[in-house]
């Protein structure tokens, strides 16, 4: 990847921590040497904690970790795979592991996890501190982790899937800045290139999916060249520009979460994937108009394909079945 | 204020679009030439528009608006301001108006309205684009608008109420840096004094109320300092000398919206303020380890503080009785 060779080559006055991303034995480990001195961690934006509760019981199973912005998509999401993974009957079970805080919402199905993140860098790093402590007090191995997301699309139809490769700023560059006491530390973004490829084959011929750069930003409206919002400063022409050189870097869609949810996964030594679907084509406008009916639609497709993922990891359907519903 | 006339000097090598911050004849104004050519605006993220809502009708009367990160405590907010203004009769009419997303939840209570913003930056930032963009399609005239939040607290008692004059970055600039397409814009972050004063003035002696600065970061671990992340990579004394730095430049609390809070109500002629409690002290630790019960009443206090505000600027309660109750 040259962009990634780049910004190593040029993040020399920055600290760079990034390069120790393999797991060790498959555990899911955390980077902080204070954490083995506590003798109580509070994970508190989750409600849990390792006194008030038996994390290694209640989680340690987990083999498959799937997050999301909306609370209500994330539901969504654990009662398909309840269908999907034959644990209808029971319904009554699914209940909101997080209940006791409204910050995020969580479900278990089988050795799946659903969590809501909320909108936004920070609001997705406060939840994967958090879960990532959680996995590694519960002793997961060999987790899988993937962003089910919705975005704003780069010259690909609407409703397509976009399974991406690296996750880049708002200046196209494949890196997370993170404001560590008041040093800024570069971590690379760069995701699971195998999950990637394993994801693309588990898609169908129901809608388009495609491999490409998602470009992260800190805003929905001024960040990502939105004429729309309550601030505007610059012309149609300009945001065009700009948008055709994000779409030129070889930028597909655009989202508010990928890169530090790439950066922290890879650092923990957690095979990360982020598939999200296109709500609009920005290049086409900036309001999104379709009816309830097609974005809920769109938004089930990314989960189609997990679901799909997940079902061939565990044995439930196997390769020519796959090779069935596949492109050829 | 020194630090504002320093980062004023400093800020020529950025867009300054930060100096016209009065609101002509009181409106609420949008600061974006493209939205008078759109013939609807659909407020994507509050399932709110202007073809499909009377937004005249539903929101023209609003003077007061209450934002706060959690959906459950804005809810509780507006049940509590139903109790204050009378409207106790009311309680089967307190429906959540974006109940059609999960993004946000917002409640109207006679002039009041009450809404969720999530955590962070990002998250804020979306619902301010939408709601400014409500309050101007509503023509509402002379609104204030107040964060009520939670905090870390620097140096004062847990359960102190921090009122902030001006809200600082991770450096202590009082300042917010904007990326619009790929260049950064700096925006002033300072509130309104007036408003602060008057907040002060309406504190009682149930619980210790302050002025200081607020400083807005990116993340609640690395990114405050705090040694219990799944990352870190600093010492406790490493910690300390920031978190004392930040004591020093006049820093009494740490949240994660203020900033970007201060530079848009500014630039679109809101009156506004922050008004946080402290959850801890975080020059004594980092993990929020009170009981539920004590939280959910630190978190009452800055809600009594604004309906003491919102009573007496509508006349139901007067000076006198405010001074009965204050700290003399």
């Amino acid at each position: 990847m040259d962009g990634t060779r780049v910004f190593l080559a040029n993040s020399n006055q920055h600290i760079n921590i990034g390069k120790e991303t393999h797991s060790r034995n498959g555990f899911v480990y955390v980077k902080n040497p204070h954490l083995d001195l506590m003798e109580e961690d509070i994970l508190y934006h989750l409600d849990l904690g390792t006194k008030t509760h038996n994390l290694p019981a209640m989680f340690g199973d987990i083999k498959f970790v799937c997050v999301g912005g909306s609370p209500n998509r994330m539901k969504a999401f654990a009662q398909f795979m309840q269908k999907e993974l034959g644990h209808e009957g029971e319904d009554n079970d699914l209940k909101n592991i997080c209940a006791g805080t409204d910050r995020y919402s969580m479900y278990k199905v089988g050795p799946v996890l659903s969590i809501s993140h909320g909108m936004g860098i920070p609001s997705i790093s406060i939840m994967l501190h958090e879960l990532i402590k959680l996995l590694h007090h519960a002793k997961c191995c060999d987790v899988t982790i993937i962003r089910i997301g919705t975005s704003g699309g780069l010259g690909v139809e609407p409703g397509s899937v976009v399974i991406t490769d690296v996750a880049v700023d708002s200046f196209f560059k494949p890196q997370f800045e993170q404001v560590i006491l008041d040093r800024v530390v570069t971590r690379s973004t760069e995701l699971d290139q195998d999950l990637a490829s394993e994801l693309l084959k588990c898609s169908g011929k129901d809608f388009p999916t495609l491999i490409g750069h998602t470009m992260c930003t800190y805003d929905f409206y001024e960040g990502q060249g939105r004429l729309d919002g309550a601030l505007c400063c610059f012309s149609n022409e300009k945001k065009l520009e700009y948008l055709k050189r994000a779409y030129n870097a070889g930028v597909r869609n655009i989202e508010m979460e990928s890169t530090v949810f790439a950066a922290m996964c890879r650092l923990c030594g957690l095979k990360a994937a982020v598939i999200c679907v296109t709500l609009l084509n920005r290049l086409e406008g900036d309001q999104i108009k379709a009816s309830h009916e097609v974005l809920a639609e769109y938004q089930r497709r990314p989960q189609q394909l997990i679901a799909t993922l997940i079902k061939k990891r565990l044995g439930l359907i196997n390769d020519k079945e796959l090779l069935d519903n596949a492109i050829v």
